[in-house]
């Protein structure tokens, strides 16, 4: 940390201020410039709050220098964490994973035939909500539990593993015997409570970046559940509340560099909640690959235009076809494979 | 819901869109206009999901006619609603409610000095947090129920309601001895399972509005509650995020007339974490109730910049004291008395 | 200016930071921490340009230490800036200015009957739009000089102060027989070339915060035009770009309090701009006065719905009157009159 | 337009809106629902101020349903522009453009090299500039018109193209010999004077996204240059403004997508400013590619830390001369070459 202080502080305000830096258990260097004096702290940094200088008599501002994470941080991994699941898959390799799937499980019928027609596309991972946070109390909410068995049943049916999203921790129980890999979505990226019972849970969990959420945040919300002992986390950019309207979500492909240099976590693009509509979930699918992306996510429907939700930013399976064989390409170009 | 067609859009395409419209339940009226069709529907229509028709052939755009919210709504109860507490105090009336407290309850002696100068200087309510949001799992998480019972005796001892947040809904049951109203945080305001849970609670909840939160959205959440059969919803603006960086939010005054029109509910305005600095609460504050604001909640602390969070935008008892005799004038100059 | 090591930066790395940064001609003193080395730049910093140190090898973080601005800082002229006019009136003292009028001149009859009554309501300044910028090319452009002209005479038979708008340097001149105030709209607050010819016109300039812009640029905005050497600035706070909707703007009371305490400029509120909605105006004017504003510009029509221009957040004569009226109280709250 | 009248507006309201509407010029289609009555305008509707209607009595709420811009939009030109140069170079063809140079002419040693080194890694435009728009009025500069005619030099000698800045409408006719296309940075987007007088100029003009400015605005603005004669307009993506701080800018890569669905205009992404960092300007310009842009625009400088301007977010040579090979095997997947 480092207080900055006005130019005009007198002598008593800086002593006053460096008396409260002491009393919090850090050392001060002290440097006097010609016009304005810095207080730098030396020592145990990691736990000050920095908002108790902010207001104290002459203090201009106050600076964090030191990262604010420490378990999400590059340093702690830097060869990179890839996250392995039973069956040998990996995210953060090699390979671009690919996961994709309905918005809504809706029934028995709709997710085999998804689960065949992403498995046969290249994706291995099979998405669909069965909790669905709706902003509305009276859209369709979901089918629970059961529509996560059926949906469990079509993924081990075509050799897919599942991730589907949980909404509160009383679902982490009765969802862990269906689940490869938890989803969190953005709404519930700063939902501490569920965050740390998701740190036992061990098994991989997929952290949406909110919808006003910094990238630093991003990152602290991850280390809520790896301080929980579980550091299988795969980051996901899905788009940012903007004030642009032409898309759903302005989705910040740049996240994507800036997590590789801050981190060793893998991160996903979520195209489809990113844009919001079909016609622009393939160009920016290849954007995430093309920007280094560790993996995506997609929404697919047979029958898109009828699905129960997200209708509009879901892809036909045909598209979805189409878009893996130009992500092949463009995961040669940045030196990886699908 | 109006379908506005494309410019060059074929009959095929315009009686493609009108039977999946027809198909939802909805009757038709169709307009042609020199260059463009409009199709509107006219029946059932707030639970269309508007999305499924974006992606049709020949669709340019599709509006959203009627509001998405019913409960909240003015139309609802035009006379405005007024939340009434046990001990007579309401919040929506022409009284302008003052809610003040420290961020986090620290100890007996912390709560029981502010509750007594909170009352003297006018405050009608308590709050203060006894389980902690904090974005970093390393920082103070709370006292939970214990010092929750603390801020209870404390404001019984002093003539105050309590108002403290909830994080999760395991929480509800436990709170409830001691809390006059429920607080939900601005992250939660989407955690529609929370929500949920609230509206059989049947205390009073003062819902937040979400960081990257819009109105609308604001005004669906308190449906969630309201569907839920617990109607005494106050609203709270605390401040969204925007690219500005001199406050920590930037506090959206004008969310408080937008309120006044779309809705019955009362809305208070929480000028502390609005700034999150400690020298702009007080104009913030009393722009909330020029603007036409319910009532007021902030952050007061006897030893603000040793507070264990939240320092930066604590005020000292004696400027909220200040504040509030300010507050006491502006009040008579919309109408209302503190 | 600080730069700040990463925790693993090696001595060979932090002795090159340091040339670099004498190269540039300041002083480094060093702070060796337990994790992590700091560096502080002493002697003339105002002029470094931080992003050439951002990328040197071992570098974590830049920090600016003093602020950018020079004149327009609160050090410059503690005691605040107060502009005043030919006949007197003042911007900055005691006294709550209040500038009303058209969004466009749009003719002898509009303009004198919109002068006749502001000035009888309170107002002691006239705007109106000569020259508008449009969005759209097809949209109404404005009357230019001949409808400045009236403006002038309508103001001068009233006793008012003239403000109208310039949007080009070329306007400059012919513009400046016929205003009192130039005012700056919030697209041009970062027309360099603008601003730096609006130095030596001497004639106070009302500068309007540009949509996407920092108090911190609107600040070193008018520090372009005071290193030209007229001190006369007037800075205007009027809704920045969010992604709320409701509202045509999200209207920043708190940059008030924010420019009060950084800046010795008078700021006043456009709750038209702000807002663009008519219903929302007047509790945002008194939302501004209540948070500090030196004075409020807004728009009055005696034909509101009829204006060529702005017609949604234009004010009757009559909505003006009753406004004007209200924050004679407020301003007395806050130890000011009108 | 559709008026979207209140479900409780009286006949007597519908009918003021009617003949509102008629007044403006437009016939009116009329359906009554259930609980709404929605009045369809048909006819001239291009020129209609909406926000005329929005606040008569028992409105809801008024859509535009044609959209604002006429020559921008794709139905204009179908087939897409294509902007071809003297030297039968093409932007919005087959090919990929690239431009690369410093951000400022600093002298001609520097010019030279780096044209020879950009033209030897494949680029086909010379960018730099003379006159530089900075938020500090104690920043450098730029060279002006001698600048530029160096850079002209350098660029005629390697076989290149020229684009530079213009500011200010007095510099377009100086500028007129030394460059093949004018660039119109973010902050003049909506300089609506300097966009009109560069309509009868008859170069093309490559036009950035203001930092706060919708993609239907940069259309917008687009008309104006086009409605002046000159179709030769390409957009460019260099960033917006969000309350993400990790970049200087978030470089909104579905605007491209965007564009190619709305209009008819190329759009080249600019990944430098659109991130502000160095190591993230290659992912982002891999991005770009891959979500269809047809160009890049990148600065470039053989001594990038100590470049007069922009240092942190210039490529070196060298790192310039690996992004074109990366983004030769990304154009390909997208059916493109460079």
């Amino acid at each position: 940390m480092i207080v900055a202080m006005q130019e005009k502080a007198t002598e008593e305000q800086i002593d006053y201020v460096i008396e409260a830096m002491v009393e919090e258990g850090v050392e001060v260097h002290r440097t006097t410039g010609e016009t304005q004096t810095i207080l730098a702290a030396v020592g145990p940094t990691a736990a000050l709050d920095l908002t108790k200088f902010e207001n104290l008599p002459g203090v201009l501002k106050v600076h964090r220098i030191s990262s604010p994470y420490k378990l999400a941080g590059k340093g702690f991994r830097p060869e990179g964490t890839v996250v392995e699941f039973a069956n040998g898959v990996k995210i953060g390799g090699e390979k671009v994973a690919v996961m994709a799937g309905p918005c809504s499980i809706e029934n028995e019928e709709q997710i085999f035939e998804i689960a065949k027609s992403v498995k046969a596309a290249g994706a291995g991972f099979l998405r669909g909500g069965a909790f669905k946070p709706r902003s509305s109390p009276y859209a369709f909410q979901g089918l629970g539990i059961p529509g996560l068995k059926l949906m469990f049943e079509a993924a081990r049916a075509n050799g897919l593993l599942v991730i589907s999203e949980v909404m509160e921790i009383s679902q982490i129980e009765p969802m862990l015997p269906y689940v490869d890999c938890f989803q969190v979505g953005a709404r519930n990226m700063q939902n501490f409570n569920l965050l740390r019972e998701l740190g036992p849970a061990k098994k991989p969990v997929l952290l949406k970046r909110g919808m006003a959420a910094t990238i630093e945040e991003l990152l602290l919300s991850s280390e809520y559940i790896m301080s929980g002992g579980n550091y299988d986390v795969i980051l996901c950019e899905r788009g940012i509340r903007t004030y642009e309207t032409a898309t759903r979500n302005t989705m910040d492909i740049s996240a994507i560099p800036v997590v590789k240099k801050l981190s060793h976590l893998p991160i996903v693009g979520d195209p489809s909640h990113g844009t919001g509509h079909r016609d622009m979930v393939a160009p920016m699918a290849r954007a995430a690959v093309a920007a280094g992306a560790d993996g995506i996510i997609v929404e697919v429907h047979p029958n898109a235009d009828k699905a129960a939700s997200d209708a509009a930013q879901t892809l036909y399976p045909e598209q979805f076809e189409k878009l893996v064989a130009e992500l092949r390409v463009i995961a040669k170009a940045v030196g990886r494979s699908i």
